[in-house]
């Protein structure tokens, strides 16, 4: 008898009428009278298990009575269809093998755990409702956002991890060495001799891959990262981790409005493939971790983004009325209070806001005409506050350079960046999205611990 | 008038006949007579360029004649069908505009360049012909392995890069660090206080996601992982790169042969895959990287691969009459040479050899009956020699803790893992697959370094 898979079981019920299966799973519940008893098998195919009916007549009952939770079973059984049933089938047990029995301490009996003590035991919390929901939409928009970028024909980049540079001339780094760092050697200033270093000389944990996307998209055209990236901040709060997956898509021959319009699509495919493809998991998300999701997504999926300029936003926000705790003044960066208002009250929906002042955003984003301004923009959206952020990128080389200069960076570690300018640059544009911010947003997790399967935080490399 | 894509040009021709096209891209090539001239124009989403036919006509002919290789431009004009000629269409210019010039040291001029030379720019060698051609297909590989698992149900875990543990029990590794190593802090012993470290303790760069896959195996059943993994190896071959990608699928209720199936059927959906989008780099490869590719990949894509166990294999070696430079006994491993006779002279085609003594594989293999050989495979193809490299996990709690005790690793690191075994443990595989040799296999390239957008080597994290 071949292994069925409780997927198949849900997916194409009617073609399982009147046959003879075989399941392997794991013991959720189980409970028992004196001659016949139920077990709640789930395999992990699937977000709901599958009822599996046992009786006396079976050699093993008694046995079987006394396995304990989260054990690992084998099952051959006759299909039941039962339609009018809460349960469209069950499987009547012919037989049932314990392939590894589990242990009284098993931590995850069926009472309720907080979000804090299922990350102290990372290597179960897949085998709850929750997380295992939370990392099978990990899964899928994962592949939604290749599927999107390569229909679309775009290149997916490697772009590396470890780093000779700092990307975004900002952000605390993790520095990476093969150095004895009890012994470590010393040159004749008596610093110390990063020469000889794995990479002779000193190497960092990425930041962004969009530099080095950048080079790729003047090749071909249309190009997307999907990798971690890494930030050695010291900040214990639920939105930051040191390790966190970012995609980045850069596109040549586009201004600010085509990455804008690229993003909305994205977002939006990625939305409607989680609802298609694991809706159970979104029903359980809507009930359980955040009233009004579904809804949340369903209008995000269905409106036109809103689009507003930084300096309008600024001029919304002034005219409120509303009691900020942060201050609100043309040049300061918006804070996620602001933002939240702005998508949230105001135009209650996704929106991006443009054209920041150049002060507050990064070095490669393209002045605008006003001098004052660069073609950037972010997307904010309801619950989250920014989930995009993306820009045009300043491909006038005398421009870039002289802005390299005016902030005191290496000019000669740009090289290859301002010889991208040099030999055939065309106007280009991207956008970073966090991953893990996009989870939060599909699923209504409100801890960026909770969606990452083993979370990297000050002090947190357990596992 | 909308921009077009030259790859629409190629798979859509029929739907261009009669129509005024707009194109953006870069000169390849350029010639002109007196009175008119040719254009050889690449946008990056092809890999053919298309001809441009512009002539006198332009009010700026003389200026378009002097255009600089890689200039990018922007050309509207009428599409003309040829599809009697050696190129199935054209272009005659409306208007070209020139976007951004390039210089005349553009490095890239029309002479064929050495692979060493072209690393050392690997922000613009995605522009020649080969890495433009190889760089598609690790996108498009990339993209099939995540189709092949998606398609089967696998959950895609995106495992830690940075880790507390050293996976494998061996293999050195790149240390990640926030201590400022011209201050370090002293401990009472006078040793370096990691606590004071980011993580708290010791923390490196992964060298496999597999133990992390399998506390996810054992609650979703089928999951994989792709990302980076790191070896701090200081080999200078071209087989070694000290940041490459890893593909990584594991198995809960599988054995060895479901793994080794699994495997066959991912390799051959692969070959399949890129063959099929991507024919003109295929064409390519096998006429100016590897004669005979083609031929290669179509057995490997049809044939049944061979299987046979590692004692067999000592036996055919030693019968051989072969000289090999390494010696064959039972009892060693088996080095590229042996692995390259094997499946290239004996099997003539991919081989998966099983059940290694257990001294010279990892200590999670499940040890076999015979108690000298552990439930391990890794399969050898024609060309690269090891692909992949699978194993049963050792699923006994007793054994694998016996193991490790015996290995005089530390019992207290592993204590997450051994629980997976307490707790519904089962029978679980799983292999992994280093992604350059994957991309050296479909391709005929034999550096790891021509396969990796920016490599990273010992002395070399430029870009």
């Amino acid at each position: 008898m071949k292994q069925v898979l409780i997927k198949d079981l849900y997916r194409n019920t009617e073609s399982f009428v009147g046959q003879k299966v075989e399941l392997s799973g794991w013991v959720r519940t189980i409970r028992d009278s004196k001659t016949f008893g139920f077990i709640e098998l789930n395999d992990g195919s699937f977000f709901k298990g599958v009822q599996i009916v046992f009786d006396e007549q079976l050699d093993n009952y008694k046995e079987i009575t006394k396995f304990p939770i989260s054990s690992s079973i084998k099952v051959e059984g006759d299909f039941i269809h039962t339609p009018q049933a809460k349960q469209p089938f069950e499987i009547k047990a012919m037989a049932i093998i314990l392939e590894g029995s589990s242990n009284v301490d098993y931590p995850l009996q069926k009472k309720k755990h907080s979000f804090e003590y299922l990350r102290t035991i990372a290597h179960l919390r897949p085998r709850t409702n929750t997380f295992s929901a939370v990392f099978r939409i990990r899964s899928l928009a994962s592949y939604a956002l290749h599927k999107f970028f390569q229909e679309r024909g775009f290149v997916y980049v490697h772009t590396p991890i470890i780093t000779g540079s700092d990307t975004e001339g900002a952000g605390e780094m993790f520095r990476v060495t093969t150095l004895d760092l009890d012994n470590l050697p010393k040159n004749e200033e008596g610093k110390i001799d990063t020469t000889q270093d794995f990479f002779e000389k000193e190497s960092n944990l990425t930041v962004s891959g969009q530099l080095n996307a950048e080079a790729y998209a003047l090749a071909f055209r249309n190009v997307y990262t999907f990798g971690p990236t890494f930030r050695a901040e010291n900040s214990n709060t639920a939105r930051h981790a040191a390790e966190f997956w970012m995609v980045e898509p850069e596109l040549a021959f586009a201004e600010l409005p085509d990455v804008m319009n690229l993003g909305e699509d994205m977002v939006k495919y990625v939305i409607n493939y989680v609802l298609e493809e694991a809706p159970e998991e979104m029903n359980f998300f809507n009930s359980f971790i955040e009233k009004g999701l579904l809804e949340r997504l369903e209008q995000a999926r269905t409106a036109d983004f809103g689009r507003v300029t930084y300096s309008e936003a600024i001029e919304i926000l002034k005219n409120s009325g509303e009691n900020f705790g942060y201050p609100v003044e043309w040049g300061l960066d918006l804070q996620t209070e602001h933002e939240r208002y702005l998508c949230e009250k105001v135009f209650k929906r996704p929106l991006f806001v443009t054209d920041y002042p150049k002060e507050i955003k990064a070095f490669y984003m393209r002045l605008n005409e006003d001098g004052k301004t660069v073609a950037a923009t972010d997307l904010l959206v309801p619950g989250i506050g920014e989930l995009i952020g993306g820009s045009q990128r300043e491909e006038r080389e005398e421009v870039l350079l002289q802005k390299i200069k005016d902030l005191g960076m290496n000019e000669e570690d740009y090289w290859w960046y301002l010889e991208l300018r040099k030999y055939g640059g065309t106007k280009h544009s991207g956008f970073g999205i966090g991953f893990e911010r996009l989870i939060m947003y599909l699923t209504g997790m409100t801890n960026i611990r909770d969606v990452i399967p083993f979370p990297r935080t000050p002090g947190n490399a357990e596992f």
